[in-house]
């Protein structure tokens, strides 16, 4: 867990106030954090690594949490950023040809671009154009892991394609600097941190155990929580889910799509009646829009007015899901903007084999 | 089986004498390749496929038999050649590091080169270094396998390591030509023709099957026996064993190694005394040094004389060996000639991605 203790330290050594989804616990967990701190106080560089799996042509909300995240601890920290684009996973668990994964790859690259990294500093690649250089510390972590660790931690079954098996070792290797020869040269050992969905941790978990088999760094890992869909809170938001039109809302729905499915599909903390809402106050823990406000409204001060003012019932939920999509409609308009702005030449710019300026001495 | 209405077929269509090892049953049996004769006879172009093990740092008599055949294929047919080192392979099922099986990797392409390979028309590959190109390929090979196949295929156990199951669509993917697009074009799809042992049967065997779910052609295949250790007809020759030094005829052996070899270990079909050898004659059937004649002595008269003679009993055990000797060592010192002269900038070139001479035209 990420407690005070820690984000006083993080703020500490990064000299930045920690990001508003620390303090609210939307990145709530990690995994020797304090190893990436160590190094930044004792000069050692390191780098971020975070992915997207292309099963869908648009992001939604859920998707820009971790991308919104990393940009912030690449500004923070200045290091450099390796997103990995998994089509080669999308076509070996979802019903998709591998064709259309490269180029829904493609296009999720677009809106990653549009979050605004350094392009100096970071490096998209996608599998199937990557995985040479990767296939080295592939292999080693292939020969750490038994088909039945596989099985186990992934909960396969053995009717599985044999794609599902290979794939976990696709996804541990940028934790290893020596993945990227271009960014770091032969044979490094670079600090790595992994901001990503809880969901993810499997993976990471895996990697971290085989790390001292190949004398190599475990990396770091920050888990944020899932993002709900609209429908509630026990529920992860979903491009791909069939009923994805109304449980998600994507970076390119229009200000009427984002009214439309706050109002009618956002689910509510509010009573049944005004009478019995102003008397008991709506239900914070439940309420959708108030959850989406607390990720993507980042004034504190003004999340704890509306939070107060609704679960004191004196804010209706109509009302509660108006702020949220005035907050809504203008991050969405402004990613829409930016990624306006990206055509392929600059992606490909993004997934060229390039050095990415670097502070790191050799270690 | 290769019956004679296969073997005349293939000299009328080839143009060309079929090679003692056809004519002999070295190379003794095949899958659909009657489908390459007709691509001959069509005009529509097909391409080679072999590889090696990267195991040992040199080769022995036995491997050298698929590429000597090989070459004989490519000379005669004028068509390109694709040779596969799997360094992983050897990386996953062998106790080396990966570093070493690179290494090996590119000793036994050294030999590989010495039997006379045409530049302008063969590509050699490590995995580790080509694995990109053959990605896709790979990708749509694995979602077509279950780990419960790939299991039963191979005889391999849940606790082998997760390499051993990704590794068999690694040595399919060359058997389709996409593989390779900087010698077909893209999105090509020429039929293939793999010489192998028949141990390598159940990789291509697995390919054949899968290929028209990828709407793919599937590889011709022609397999030979293995080739009988100096102990014996019933034991296949192994570099890696640890009777190596004395199983196997190396390609590196001096002439003194050959004949010590040859003289001390190569198991004979003679009998127990001269006496009874003059009577009952040898056998030929478990005489080791009569095998290797029958593969490195070409000319059919001589083999004949040397079989009528130890087998009547007027060759004696010691003189078939002599005879084998003086096959050997000519045929060792004219190898380790033309070895001499491969050195890693040849190595280099021949492992260049770059377009060969190829009449293909696109199917």
């Amino acid at each position: 867990m990420i407690d005070q203790a820690l984000l006083d330290r993080f703020e500490r050594v990064s000299g930045h106030p920690a990001h508003p989804w620390l303090k609210r616990g939307l990145f709530f967990s990690h995994r020797s954090l304090n190893d990436i701190l160590d190094a930044v106080e004792k000069g050692s560089p390191f780098y971020l690594y975070t992915g997207r799996g292309p099963s869908s042509e648009a992001l939604h909300l859920g998707h820009m949490v971790p991308f919104v995240f990393t940009k912030w601890l690449q500004d923070i920290f200045d290091v450099p950023l390796v997103i990995q684009l998994t089509d080669d996973e999308k076509f070996y668990f979802k019903d998709l040809s591998l064709e259309e994964c490269k180029r829904l790859a493609i296009e999720n690259a677009k809106d990653i671009i549009a979050c605004g990294f350094d392009i100096k500093k970071t490096f998209i690649f996608r599998d199937t154009d990557y995985l040479q250089p990767m296939y080295t510390n592939i292999a080693k972590i292939l020969r750490c892991l038994t088909v039945n660790q596989v099985k186990n931690i992934f909960g396969l079954d053995l009717s599985s394609n044999s794609g599902k098996f290979f794939y976990p070792a696709v996804q541990a290797a940028p934790s290893f600097s020596s993945s990227f020869p271009h960014i770091f040269g032969p044979d490094s050992n670079y600090h790595c941190l992994i901001p990503c969905a809880i969901d993810q941790d499997p993976f990471f978990r895996m990697t971290r155990d085989i790390a001292p088999r190949l004398n190599l760094a475990k990396p770091a890992v920050v888990h944020s929580k899932f993002f709900p869909a609209l429908q509630g809170s026990s529920t992860k938001m979903s491009s791909s889910a069939t009923n994805a039109v109304v449980s998600a809302i994507f970076m390119t729905d229009s200000e009427k799509d984002i009214t439309d499915k706050v109002n009618k599909h956002a689910f509510s903390g509010g009573r049944a009646t005004k009478k019995e809402h102003q008397e008991l106050g709506g239900d914070l823990k439940v309420d959708v829009p108030y959850q989406y406000l607390r990720v993507f409204e980042f004034d504190d001060e003004k999340v704890k007015k509306i939070g107060d003012a609704f679960s004191s019932g004196k804010m209706l939920s109509g009302e509660i899901k108006k702020e949220l999509i005035n907050v809504l409609i203008p991050f969405i308009n402004a990613h829409k903007e930016k990624r306006k702005k990206v055509d392929d030449a600059l992606v490909a710019e993004y997934m060229k084999i390039r050095p990415l300026q670097f502070k790191g001495k050799k270690v």
